[in-house]
């Protein structure tokens, strides 16, 4: 996994452009709100959305963008107004917000993939938007792009960029495959996190592409929980432009597609762990693996529970070896198995053997609980299957940000 | 429902004692740890217990032991120490309490009711429980009761004893249901809370008994959430002797079996409700009604996924009138409803109208939110079934209390 995080334009697959400004959406002074990713050249799309009954507008309108035409030049997303709960008026809003980008690109409207995040049942403010929208296109025309500036724009609570990338080769050509996210509060998603937007060069076609993301997603961005709250807005979005070859775009062989998904596990499970690491307030990053459950959704279940279990994040913030905790939870995961081949480890210090206590010191499990990054291991030892979570402590710092958000 | 919480002897149906010392499970320096419900002959019992996996010896115990025979003289409780994840020697334990209790009290060991509360994964410190038990025999033979002590004995992070009280009539008798709990934290009870024991002197027989219990718990015990997390220990008992009439026991009549039924679901509702209000680091109560459901079910699992949301729990501290999280977290309950039929209200403000913001005043809805006891009404428009669920805020006392629990 790729260490620093890759924000430079150079970082990014070839033939992609992106830039970020201010046009007053966000209500913090100065912070940038409006972000666009380009290609360009129109490129085959995927995506995966929030199964929150109350999608927002823009999640609406891309699902069924995309199941019209699996492609896309253009990806706009505004932060500061998630434009959710906001009925007609609100996907008018984003249908405008369609239009008016291709309008001032020169492109179809149906070339432009429009998501947007910040708080719940606002509308959009089309005036600051149509502004952003104008001063954008005259940059995609001649002005510099900044990757930076995008990854910036489309933040909200988070305290820091998040970006991944990694390569791969087919014979002698290097494709590349880069992502950006967001997202650190009302994360537990269920299809896809928050916001992000993956970018290759690779030339996948629309099916496989799509197959590709679905499949990953449950592995990355569906196994990571900052508090158990599945956002209205999550949305992921797949592009790939095939600029990474010269000539016509060929799928690539069946080798070279599994180099590819590969390469976007990688990047995905990169991003979703920066996002479970800037989760809101936390100040530690814990990796749940359950293993030897009957079922891969056994394991995932049980893994879940404990990454969403308030008394688990509450003592990993303090450090607390309160394993009880982690067996209260599983206990209660509503998944079948005998407890008393349970064994729980912190770290590499076995805490728990066959569900009760085992020899352990007290000091050194503490310790190993201080670290940035922590990984229990709950090993049934019932079956094969087994599944991994992310997740972070709960600090006052979780509450402070989320006591007073909209206010 | 009684204001006043009934901690005076005279509060008790007759023929109950209660007794509580300090035997030093507990590690608070001074605080009394084991409690004594004494019924002056025997009684018909109840008990509903957690579904926990890891459920606790003793909780094990009591289920077996209520199946072989419905009837308990005597309660005893200790706080400081949970038995659970204690395999075999916490079994033994559990038996041996049971055993030395009997054999103090010169009753039958099948005539003992054992319940733990406190930190999971340790064993109980048998030469302190021993000494706790003998003196506490040497009190029910000679020296006088004490309620408050009892209901104070059982309470772990608790900030108030709990207790509730009521009567009813059958013709010129008056019977008594008094009951007590304890629960601060872990609490999301399935199937009861933490420790309740109700206790009445009406002439209830055994099936009716439990019955009456299982009923009344899922309105009440099973309505409420602290964090989402069900203990291993929640155990809840119901005790009749009968001492309310003279002469023979005899079972009461279908009405009066109703006016029992009616004075039961009043104590537990204000039992529940007290664990709710007294929840870790909890400043405001919330009731959340959603009404207008296609099912019972369904309505209990939308209130129930609004109750333990972390983003719905820290807007509440912060009395922050964020609607939107309250319509993401149903959005995510797995309920099949019409997003674009739901009204929301915050204590007689519509804030939310279908499925959009209403028309309403942020600074009366924020002074609303920041009464001790707030009302959320989600209309679904959908049906008719409807459910209540009580929880509490999120603060950072939540966090201090939990981060740094075992040591």
């Amino acid at each position: 996994m790729v260490s620093a995080v890759p924000l430079k334009n150079s970082d990014l697959p070839k033939g992609f452009r992106l830039f970020g400004l201010r046009c007053g959406i966000s209500s913090k002074p100065g912070k940038k709100d409006l972000a666009l990713f380009w290609s360009d050249r129109p490129a085959r799309a995927a995506g995966v959305f929030t199964k929150n009954l109350f999608s927002a507008a823009p999640v609406q309108y891309c699902q069924k963008k995309l199941k019209v035409s699996a492609a896309a030049q253009a990806v706009i997303i505004n932060s500061g107004c998630a434009n959710a709960c906001t009925g007609k008026p609100g996907m008018a809003d984003t249908v405008w917000t369609a239009k008016e980008l291709a309008a001032a690109l020169g492109i179809k409207a149906t070339d432009v993939l429009v998501a947007s995040t910040g708080v719940i049942g606002r509308h959009l403010p089309r005036p600051a938007l149509g502004r952003g929208i104008k001063q954008m296109a005259g940059l995609v025309r001649k002005g510099t792009p900044s990757t930076e500036d995008a990854v910036r724009a489309i933040m909200t609570t988070d305290t820091r960029p998040k970006a991944a990338r990694t390569t791969f080769a087919v014979g002698s050509t290097v494709y590349t495959v880069w992502g950006c996210a967001k997202g650190a509060g009302m994360i537990h998603p269920n299809m896809a996190t928050m916001l992000s937007v993956v970018l290759t060069d690779a030339p996948i076609s629309a099916q496989p592409l799509q197959q590709s993301l679905s499949d990953v997603v449950k592995r990355t961005f569906n196994c990571v929980s900052v508090d158990g709250d599945t956002s209205t807005n999550d949305s992921l979005f797949l592009l790939s432009n095939g600029e990474g070859i010269r000539g016509d775009i060929r799928p690539l062989s069946s080798k070279g597609l599994n180099d590819f998904r590969s390469a976007l596990e990688e990047v995905c499970l990169s991003l979703s762990t920066q996002i479970a690491v800037d989760g809101e307030g936390a100040t530690r990053l814990a990796w749940i693996f359950v293993q030897g459950a009957r079922t891969e959704k056994d394991a995932h279940q049980l893994a879940a529970t404990v990454a969403t279990s308030a008394l688990f994040k509450t003592a990993l913030h303090g450090a607390d070896p309160n394993w009880g905790r982690i067996l209260a939870a599983i206990g209660r995961a509503g998944v079948s198995f005998d407890p008393n081949k349970v064994d729980v480890s912190i770290g590499d210090v076995l805490v728990c053997r066959k569900g009760g206590k085992a020899h352990y010191s007290e000091k050194v499990v503490h310790s190993i609980l201080k670290k940035d990054h922590v990984t229990i291991v709950i090993d049934l030892h019932q079956g094969k299957a087994w599944s991994r979570y992310a997740t972070c402590d709960y600090s006052k710092e979780y509450i402070t940000i989320n006591a007073d958000y909209t206010t």
